[in-house]
Formats: C-alpha cells, structure tokens, sequence
C-alpha cells in the first residue's frame, strides 16, 4: 500500500474527513515532491473518499509534476490569497469537511486561523502521531538510501581526518569536506557541517571558526549528508597527536557507553533503556554531570525526527526504526568527546549503518 | 531604547502580562543570542512588569551568557518537560499571566496547547505585527553588517564568474564559491547556494547538478552570505559565450525592470508601486507571463523577511527598510534571467548594498 493510502484508510478508520499535511518533509514523503517553499504555502490535501491534491506557488507545479505526482496540482501566486484557492479546492473537489487532521507539531496557530476561519465548526484532529508510527518503520527502499547516505558521511568523515594539519583552521577543514562530498554528487549536508578543536569540543553545539588545530587538540566532526531525501549524521572525535590520559580516559568512557548502547539495540528494548545503558556507563565513571543530552534521535528525511531516545522514552523499539546513538562527555577543562552511529533495528538485533572506525585515531 | 524594551512599552500600552518570543531569528535579535534548538524549546519571556529572562536547553545557557545576554536563564534538560519549568519560572518570577503575546505566524498549535494548559484562561495575542514593525527599519549598527554581508556577495559572484569554463558542472562552480567565500571568514551562506545552467535558469527554484556548463549557456547565481548574524542575497546571470539575440532580449528587459524599480525606492513609494514599476517593464515587452513571483522580500537576520515586495502590499516605504528587488524572466524554450539587489530605503532614496555590474557580463 502507498503511504498515501495508508492515510485514507486511517481517515476512514477515524471517520475524518480529511488530513492537510504541510511539513515539506512530510509532503516528500507522500508524494515524492521536495520543495522548500519557505512562507509560502505547499501541502497535500489527503481526503476520506476523494483523490488527493498538491497545492504549491504556482511557479513549482512543474516540479511537482517531475517528481512523479500524477494527482492534481493547484498552484497560487504570490498576489492571490493561498487559503481562498484552498478552500475553492475543496469545494472543487466535490468536498464539504468537518473534520481535518493536521500536523499540530509543525502548523503555525495563523495557518490554522487561517483555515477554520474558511471552514465552518471545523473539528481539528492531530495526524502528527499517525505520520510518526508511518514514517518510523523504514522501507528497504528508504534504508538502500539511509546506507548510501551513511557511507557518504564515512567518507566525509575520512577526509577530514586526512585534511588535520597543525596550524589549519576549523574552517578550512570543514570547506575540504564539503567540497570532497559534493564532489562525490552529494547535493547537500544534512545540518551546518560541524569541526570543533580543542577546547571548542566542550561545547555540544559550538560553531566552527578560524581556531586553529593545535598538537594534542581533539577534533570532533559532527556531520551528515543527504541521499535522495535521506539524512545520514555521524560524530567521531579524533586526537591530533597523542593525546594526555585524562583526555584518552573520557574517550575511552565514552567508546564503550556507545559500544553498549549499540549491542543493547534490538526488537522489543525500550528507547529508556537504551539511554540507560549508555548513561550508566558514563555515570559509573563519575561522567555523569558532562554528559548533558539524550542519547540520540530518529533519523530518515529529517535529520532529526521521531523517536527521541532519551530517559523518559518508553516506546519499544521495533524492526525497521533508525536513529542515531550519540553520547557524549563535555568536560570544559579537559575535553570534550562524541561518539555518534545511525542504527536500524534489525529482526534480530542492529545494524550500524555508519561505520567509520571508533578506536582512538591518532593523526 | 533596547528592542527588548520596546516591546516591554508595546505590553505596558496594550496592558497585556507578558510577551513570549520563540522565532531563533526575533530571539537573537531581543537577546543577541544565536541558537537553532530544532525541536527543542528556545523562547524568551518578556513581561510587561518583571524582568526578562530565556527559556533554552541546559547546554546551550553558557552559549546564552556568552552572547551578551545579562539577565535570567532558566535551562531544560531533555529528560524534562520543558513547559512545566517555563510555567514555573513565571511564577518564580512573581507573575501570574492572564495575557500573552505569541508569534501566531511561527508558534505551532501543539506548543500553543502546551501554554493554554499551563496557564488557566489564558488570552492570545498577536505579536508579529508589533515585531515586523521593529524589526523592518534597521538600525546603522545592523546596516553596518548587511554592507558587510552584501559586499561578500559580491565577492562570491565575481569568485563564480571566474569559475566559469567548460565542461565545469554546476556544482563545481557552486563549491568554489562557497569555499573561497569561508576562506574571507564568512561562517555561513544565507541559504542553499544556487548555480543554475543552459536551461536549467528557465526554473526559479532549481537545484544546482552535474549538468556541465556549454559555450552559449547563460548561468545564473543566487546566493547569500551571513555576516554577524545579518543576510545578504543576491542574483546575476551571466553569459558563457556570446549570447544568441533572443537570450540578450531577455536579459535586456530584466535589467531595465530591475533598474527602473531600484531608481523608483524613495520613502513614501508603496511596495505594490515598486512591484508594478517592474511588471509593466516585462509585461510591455511581452514577457508578463513568465514573470511569475513577486518583486521581493525583506531581508535582515532572516533572509525572508517582513516585508513582501508584492502587486497587493499597500505597505508604504520608510528610511531603513531593506529589502531586495529580484525581476526575472523564466522562458522555457529560451532561458531565465534574474537579477537581484539589496536595497535600502534611504531619508531620500536608495542605496544599493549588492554592487557586482548589472550589465550582461559575457564571460
């Protein structure tokens, strides 16, 4: 069934008359279209018992087209009024609705006014859980483009080991990844690309600059890359020369907090034990206060997207979830190190889809 | 008077309790600090007779001080319900909240239900109005950097100019451009880089790809650099090889529409005027048709911003507003043209900020 149908059949079940979903990653995922329309509206309206249409600026309707929609297209201008053309859509369509789920996580408060105001005693439904429990299984199609877009993150990951030279700046090294990358055919990262030395490792969401590496820094990338829609996002940390004890100690502590999560990663364990099985190895360490931030995140179209695998998350890990697993140790006066894989939950157990070597690099 | 303090003005007058900002780009410019929390919560709260403080993830609060920000911040965990500590830390602060202000364009239903239920019989106001208003004239401090952030630009079209050569794929050109624009120190573009080729320039939203650059192709860049927090944008297409005289047409009109708009901005002018200065250009020349978005955005911390430069926005200009002028011709059986400034209203005029040469450039 196309995950399309799989939306109708939920509206029918639910007895809703229709569901409008506007989140551009979840507009790809049902139709194939990509597009970044920025304020400008761009859905899928999916109906109980009528064809579903697109409606996107007018000037993206051929793209639509390209991507393999052949449902109808509803285009607006820049000048007409989007909701107005919604609603007349609707109604051209030969519908009357009631009831509507939308995506509460994503629609702004003014799109909703927006659109009860044209729909009379509309009752408003959330689709947002509907489209987690879809878009969380993946597809073998979907995980051939996850493993493509892991091993373009290895190799990403390669070149910045190779590219670590004293006295060159975060900058330069990230610039020769994200050039190496595209060259490879990828069309983009999945986030800001991230190369932080030294002290700057401490921070968990620093900003790469003009420091330059030093002996005895540690790098840390975080980085990811996008395959035909799908996000890969991998964190190594390696030593540019040997490193002093305490900063291989937290290394270490960190490697065998992630080497424990991944082999705890099969059907039926819960996305809090997974969190706890990684803690508490850095906790028993006397790491607990560093390490800041849940384990890891779903990962597919978005790079971040459900399941958040933290300690208070209860749900049970099934075959076919992705998501990564990343803890880390921030340490400010000593290091900071993060040691991040993308996994899919296999019959059996795990498959790690990034697979860049995780022993200590020295370079 | 601090921004921060004309809103606490804007509740004082209203008589509304509190203002609770969440948009990244009105945060950093209330606060000065910078952060894309993704799902997370980021917000700061702004009482009409209390002292503000941020809402952000624990990690990011010695990123929040290190910005500049002096006052309270109150830190999440992941593990945490975010909203029961911002409830809290209101009535930590001595408020009881029976008004609230709230982005409605940016603040999603389900965050807007996460308030409503913590705060018993709460009324909803808008914001975004009162922030445009802010934020629409610029300061000379925030001029000074989107000067800076154009002149990169600039830079980058004449680093993509350079590039040019055959066989050269787009997104060759593309990653030259991006890499020597971080080597002058620039952190980040202002969106996805875009260099289009031969017939790819006939779509306005195209993704840059293998497609190798042919003797006769006109090439177009749309790019934007951010320079301290500040956006620039900018479009030129440019000629490989001597054009034939149906692209030069084209290009001709583009740039007599693009001039005659840029030389009508003086204060007083609405922005529907300016949009129609430019339409009747390519729509006299015939080319109407294939004109099929609005003249521009306005442009400052976000590189879409308050204002839309549209055939129906009756907004009338005012000294510090900046914005872009972008007409383009999209003819898909001969080619797209583009250009794009950014410009300031000035007490009397116009200064244009983008100043890489308009005339057609036959490389």
């Amino acid at each position: 069934m196309k995950t399309i149908e799989k939306i109708q059949s939920y509206l029918q079940t639910n007895n809703i008359d229709a569901a409008f979903v506007t989140t551009p990653d979840n507009v790809f995922y049902f139709t194939g279209f990509r597009s970044n329309p920025h304020e400008r509206l761009l859905g899928v309206m999916i109906f109980k018992n009528a064809d579903p249409f697109i409606i996107c600026p007018k000037m993206e309707m051929p793209d639509a087209k390209a991507a393999g929609w052949a449902g109808k297209i509803i285009g607006h201008q820049d000048t007409e009024n989007a909701w107005d053309i919604l609603a007349s859509a609707v109604k051209d369509n030969g519908q009357s609705i009631q009831s509507l789920a939308i995506e509460k996580s994503h629609m702004t408060v003014e799109r909703l006014e927006a659109i009860t105001k044209r729909f009379s005693s509309l009752q408003i439904n959330r689709l947002d859980e509907k489209i987690n429990e879809l878009r969380v299984i993946k597809s073998e199609e979907e995980l051939i483009n996850m493993r493509k877009a892991a091993e373009l993150a290895d190799y990403a990951i390669e070149v910045g080991c190779k590219e670590i030279a004293e006295g060159k700046t975060e900058l330069e090294i990230l610039n020769a990844i994200e050039l190496a990358v595209k060259e490879k055919g990828a069309a983009q990262m999945s986030f800001d690309t991230m190369v932080l030395s030294g002290p700057k490792t401490a921070s968990p969401h620093g900003t790469p600059g003009d420091r330059k590496i030093q002996k005895g820094d540690f790098i840390l990338f975080d980085l990811g890359v996008v395959y035909n829609g799908y996000c890969s996002d991998i964190t190594r940390t390696v030593a540019f020369g040997e490193p002093s004890p305490d900063k291989r100690e937290i290394y270490e502590t960190v490697l065998k907090a992630e080497l424990a999560a991944v082999h705890a990663v099969k059907p039926g364990v819960t996305a809090m034990e997974l969190d706890k099985t990684a803690r508490d190895v850095i906790t028993d360490a006397g790491y607990g206060d560093y390490f800041t931030h849940r384990l890891g995140h779903g990962l597919g179209i978005s790079v971040h997207e459900f399941p958040s695998i933290t300690g208070v998350n209860e749900m049970v890990l099934e075959e076919g979830m992705v998501f990564t697993i990343e803890p880390g140790i921030y340490h400010p006066d000593i290091t900071g190190v993060r040691i991040e894989d993308d996994v899919v939950v296999t019959s059996d157990g795990v498959e790690v889809l990034t697979k860049f070597p995780k022993e200590l690099q020295i370079l």
